[in-house]
């Protein structure tokens, strides 16, 4: 059994983009377990931007860290160690463990999964990210066969997924992400059936080309001005998912000095509806979420695509990358092997 | 029977806040009708905000009015030539008429009203006026008995309706107007538990006071800064009515220079939904709108004011003092008195 435990706590709140001095490394005690818990040794962690809000002294839907506190995070870890009669050593579980070697978690916070399975794709289309790339364009974009969905953040973890589902339902999808490579990923990995670059200087007059019959969805990652630039194509009754606002979580300067008057007037003249959501206020609404995720995966109408690092020592990287715009697909850290094997799918 | 048909019309587009010089009166000659039409004498008219947005050459959810082109608009006329064998000399009707004496309308965009109601009452809480605050807040706020419901333009012809609807509903609600006068109104005649003045210096603090317990539902008649600062108090999961914007439909100074990023910002964190609407959108949804409202009216739980004009001549300044903020309730001008008795209530 390993004693080590290595986590990473929040040291300071970044001014802007963070850089690594936001985050110290430390060595703890190795947890213990009481009764209907298990230890839990992490595997891969999920990287996920709005670890970037919780770095805010704010209120936003997820409450501040605390300095000096675990970063909370997603992951699939293997059970070292069980004092609940449902779970064997060796068992893989999907829990929210944080930046850590080893979890003490309660077994009805784990989620077992099933051998056969790719681990990362627990964290991916199977995990909280598919779930909220489904609910949200399920629930809130209503998407209509023969309609132009927009997606930013197309190349990213939620969005390439948005895509690869709005096709399933028959939209036509326009992606938006931040260079050609990442475009060129999205048309021949992803299927959509266009992609622009935001970085580019004719970026509105690309946008436009591939919106000539407007936009009845779109599913925002990134806020800021490429979302202004897409409401100028909104359609009659366009449904506006908003799910992120990378482009803003680091504090960057606003979009346009006239625009929230003028994004206001939109929403009235062309009767949109603009709604926020996290993945909890709704995935209970949507059963059939793992059922249609994993045929389509089988199917192979969804690609999954992972950003994977590897080794402890990349988990901060990692986020700052991701930050960055570095990653196309799932950023994901492998952190350590399996000792027992139920799952036959290393990482990649 | 008159032989005078005075019409006015779109002189010139206003730049910014509009004045008499926008419209032009004129003399045209008396409609003639065919088979299954109505020459219909033109009894109140009903004077709405959308108009200014009808006088821009933008895109918006009403097509702009051309030059020379009679106002149009919705009325109570009295039938006086048909050739539709269901309707009579003497019916009282509802139609969009236009700024104008006398209209030749087809008997089926005609909708026939009962005598005993005031004339006024169908172009108020009977009319397009009652079903956009019905619907508007139904279909959209979603009120829930204890949420506050905050409404602008609380005085106002939609507002006041908004307000007694919500009471109905078990909501308590804060009404914003533009003066202490009308604050007091809003308060005793249209029952709302608090109102007050954007017109304030302290307004935003004012605000806060009465909103200790958070905004679930802002049905918004006026946008621009007023909207920003309820937007400070918005709970999770509120829903934002946006039904009209009348602080900025001649053009008015941007709102401030962060908001959009910031109120996006709100959306999602706050998980709100923000919906712009009109009312043909929803109302064949809401077939019980008549039947509600009639009750309520007859039970005394919605009241109605008017804010009256009489006589041709004061159409246009009933328009300039709407936009000005004059009115408080629905403004009417009551252009001619009935010749026939089907209705009893002649105007207060």
């Amino acid at each position: 059994m390993h004693q080590r435990n290595r986590q990473i706590a929040f040291a300071k709140r970044p001014e802007g983009i963070p850089d690594a001095s936001a985050f110290v490394q430390r060595e703890a005690a190795m947890p213990t377990i009481g009764d209907g818990e298990l230890l839990c040794r992490t595997l891969v962690l999920s990287i996920d931007p709005y670890l970037r809000l919780k770095m805010h002294d704010r209120r936003s839907y997820t409450p501040p860290l605390r300095i000096g506190e675990l970063i909370s995070g997603r992951g699939v870890a293997e059970v070292v160690e069980s004092r609940d009669p449902g779970y064997r050593v060796g068992d893989i579980v999907v829990i929210s463990g944080g930046w850590q070697d080893f979890a003490a978690i309660k077994s009805s916070n784990a989620k077992r999964i099933e051998p056969g399975t790719s681990l990362g794709a627990w964290l991916g289309p199977l995990g909280t990210t598919g779930a909220t790339a489904y609910v949200g364009l399920l629930e809130i974009g209503k998407p209509r066969a023969g309609e132009t969905l927009v997606v930013s953040g197309a190349a990213g973890a939620v969005g390439s997924l948005v895509g690869q589902i709005g096709k399933i339902f028959g939209c036509r999808v326009v992606g938006i992400a931040g260079s050609e490579e990442k475009c060129r990923t999205v048309l021949e990995e992803f299927g959509f059936d266009a992609c622009v670059s935001y970085r580019d200087r004719d970026f509105g007059e690309q946008l436009r080309q591939v919106c000539k019959d407007g936009c009845g969805v779109y599913f925002d990652n990134v806020g800021g001005s490429v979302s202004f630039e897409v409401a100028k194509h909104f359609n009659d009754f366009a449904r506006i998912v908003v799910c992120g606002l990378i482009s803003q979580y680091s504090g960057q300067q606003p979009t346009h000095p006239t625009a929230l008057d003028e994004y206001l007037r939109l929403i009235l003249m062309r009767r949109l509806t603009v709604r926020g959501f996290i993945v909890s206020d709704i995935a209970a609404d949507y059963p059939a979420f793992e059922s249609d995720m994993r045929r389509w995966l089988e199917e192979g109408r969804i690609r999954f695509k992972e950003h994977a690092y590897r080794g402890f020592d990349n988990i901060v990287p990692a986020f700052l990358g991701m930050l960055a715009g570095e990653n196309t697909g799932k950023t994901l850290v492998y952190v350590a092997e399996q000792v027992a094997a139920h799952s036959r799918n290393p990482p990649a």
